[in-house]
């Protein structure tokens, strides 16, 4: 086991990093900016080493000094949380060059599963299901034609260059093919000044699951079941649930198995997630593969009562998993607290916290770096707390976050409580009855007072 | 179910009982002194009445109050915690009288288990073990001779007048019984003018160990296991865990066995405790029963899931219990955080808390209702919070109970969190080797900085 590991981030999941390592009797660095001198992740490491001003490409980015702080410091591994480093192959093998472990995907793996071309060829070389759709440009109608035929529709025809939607158009039926081609091409062309068209299929009310997998040094991989991430806005997760409220046990089974086949077919190690869409026939296609611990990877640990943190640690440091796959037992939900206005497009309202009242109390679990006095920097992700409870079924999950999100005060800055509350209270999302979509015509109502 | 709850009580059980009335549906009506106008329980509470002065005896104390409050907000029934009023048969029956459902036991039940002698001949005609000794006072020598015989070595004498440990000696074999006999009666008589002695069975390294029972109003009752509460310091418990280290499947299916009997036995209703002594050699006796919610309630809802404030709701709403016993699944530590200074003789502290960060993180859960800026009256208990960790083993919590120890920060008033701090590292504590005699023995060291 290590002795001593630097953890390259900030905020809670820094925090998150030193619990397990003083609960595990391993010794902590943080590296911290000047922002972040006032940081709690700072005061309860054993070592802090301030590594640069606040911009992040000027401290948390920069992996000369990161690597300075290891070494001046005797660390003998690093941590490097989620966002920044973390996914960054050159950090991975520079660490290794400097012989420091990094707790983490290797970066061959890293560049395997960063670049989408390459993972859905891995995936596909794996057996693992991906959206289907053409190899690259279609040439000429005729071909989209006999590809859709092939597929099956409903399908998507995308403009290569396209973005926010254009040159896009879903295609229900053959006989509207040929219109919904001429169209999206032209659009393309006139707002590009390229018309190169591709197919995929289309995903019927997408959710968006991941399967939680862990993989040991020794090739062997596990999973530990799913979460379902589809409330998202703009690609950003805003709440997240595990078990889904969508799952069945054949279909847990399945994507578990194809989540396994991939860590194991690409010799994973290291606690990942492999995303999928999953249509509403319950057909699941790998999306992508994030090689770092998630933001949400609580909601696993309270329904398998599971630290993966000390896993990720275990398997850096040579044990064996045992192989056994996880199944929930209790159900567990996570709300992201940003300091974000939701009324306001969610514009990020960074300042100081005047008040903090945290909830607490049975199934009630925070993750948070904030306390009341607390200036939040605008430098960084708006994320200020993490919410999770935890319970026998759903619904009571459901009502325990309704409880928490009332007790939770937080004066001085805007938050997405309000948000939360109100989505806790949707017909639709009481019902599990929530996809990628759902964002899109949620309609946040004032707040009563 | 219950329309409206008034919670008879104030601090963090006040705002734990709100809690579950909140994800369950019951409106709820807080009370509070004028010490307590800023409490969280007055805030988080739908109603709240002013019921007196800061002293207890006039406002929770104050019956004619509590009931008129109740009456005035329409509340259907009445939670009244721990303390207070929780186990005082006159206002069970004057709830009773007016209509209003009192969350605990029935006048009968509270007088048939408030008093010493009646619960103990109670138990003896359940069948439940209870610790032998004489009935009253020896007459003579001989006496004393036939019954320690009987019971077997060793045994207790004790003055009937006696107090502080005058008057009483442990006798360990039958030569010395004649000497000690002597002894502590002359020791008796210099004291307390009475050389009046009775016997008891003396209990070889006693541990506190309770089980946490419900029962229904159809005179069925089940166990959800023990806590152990052995560590206790003048009678008040410091901390306590379930499962309790010295159990064996064995004995808890004994202990649970007896306490289920005991509790059918009275035809008990809610949920209560059944506090044991047990001997090094295993054998247990009943000391009292507990007809309300105890503090360490939350240890027993960490290992088997489940929100016991919520079972005393449905019980006394006429809901049934299923009437399955509940085996620990993992195991959960608290420890009480007290505004006392530990270092002093555990003198109270009250006073302002000026700086406040409560720990968090997988684990860990965290009951109170204080809050940075909060002044903690010199009225009442000097409880500020439980801090309560949970995890697979043993070794696991402990290791979690110090990281979040570590992690407390309260500022402004003395806590006995440095003593939690060196409880958590003491060999004895860590071998699950301690019992009732434990702190006589325990010195606290100054603290390192």
């Amino acid at each position: 086991m290590f002795k001593k590991i630097l953890i390259a981030n900030r905020g809670e999941i820094a925090l998150r990093i030193i619990r397990t390592c003083k609960e595990i009797g391993i010794k902590t660095v943080a590296i911290y900016s000047t922002a972040d001198a006032d940081s709690l992740h700072v005061r309860f490491a054993d070592e802090a080493v301030c590594i640069g001003p606040p911009s992040s490409a000027d401290s948390y980015l920069k992996m000369s000094a990161v690597l300075a702080a290891a070494e001046i410091t005797n660390a003998d591994a690093i941590h490097p949380g989620y966002g920044f480093l973390a996914e960054n192959a050159k950090f991975s093998k520079l660490c290794e060059e400097h012989g420091i472990k990094f707790i983490g995907a290797s970066a061959e793996m890293i560049n395997r599963m960063g670049d989408k071309a390459s993972a859905r060829a891995t995936m596909k070389a794996a057996g693992v299901p991906t959206i289907p759709g053409s190899e690259g440009i279609l040439e000429t109608y005729e071909e989209a034609e006999v590809l859709a035929d092939e597929m099956g529709y409903p399908v998507m025809l995308k403009a290569t260059a396209g973005g926010g939607g254009k040159g896009m158009r879903a295609v229900w039926e053959k006989e509207n093919l040929k219109e919904h081609w001429d169209a999206a091409r032209q659009e393309a062309f006139a707002c590009f000044g390229n018309d190169g068209m591709y197919m995929e299929k289309l995903i019927e009310e997408p959710r968006h699951i991941e399967i939680q997998v862990i993989g040991d040094s020794f090739g062997k991989a596990c999973h530990l079941s799913e979460r379902d991430c589809s409330v998202q806005r703009r690609h950003q997760k805003l709440t997240e649930e595990a078990p889904s409220p969508f799952m069945t046990t054949q279909l847990r089974k399945k994507m578990g198995e194809a989540a396994v086949k991939a860590s194991e077919f690409i010799g994973y190690e290291g606690a990942g997630t492999v995303e999928f869409l999953v249509d509403k026939h319950k057909n699941f296609y790998f999306m992508e593969m994030n090689t770092r611990i998630q933001v949400e990877h609580p909601i696993t640990e309270q329904v398998i009562d599971y630290d993966l943190i000390y896993e990720q640690i275990k398997v850096a440091s040579g044990i064996p998993i045992t192989g056994k796959n996880y199944i929930p037992k209790l159900h567990s939900i996570e709300c992201r607290i940003n300091a974000e206005d939701p009324f306001n497009d969610f514009r990020p309202s960074p300042g100081k916290i005047s008040t903090l009242h945290i909830p607490g109390g049975h199934g009630v679990r925070v993750d948070t770096h904030v306390y009341a006095g607390y200036s939040i920097p605008p430098n960084y992700d708006s994320m200020i707390a993490k919410l999770i409870t935890t319970a026998q079924t759903r619904e009571e999950a459901i009502a325990k976050m309704r409880r928490a999100l009332d007790e939770f005060v937080i004066e001085g800055v805007k938050t997405t409580i309000p948000f939360h509350r109100q989505l806790m209270k949707h017909p639709d999302y009481l019902a599990g009855n929530y996809t990628t979509k759902f964002m899109e015509d949620f309609e946040l109502q004032p707040e009563e007072d």
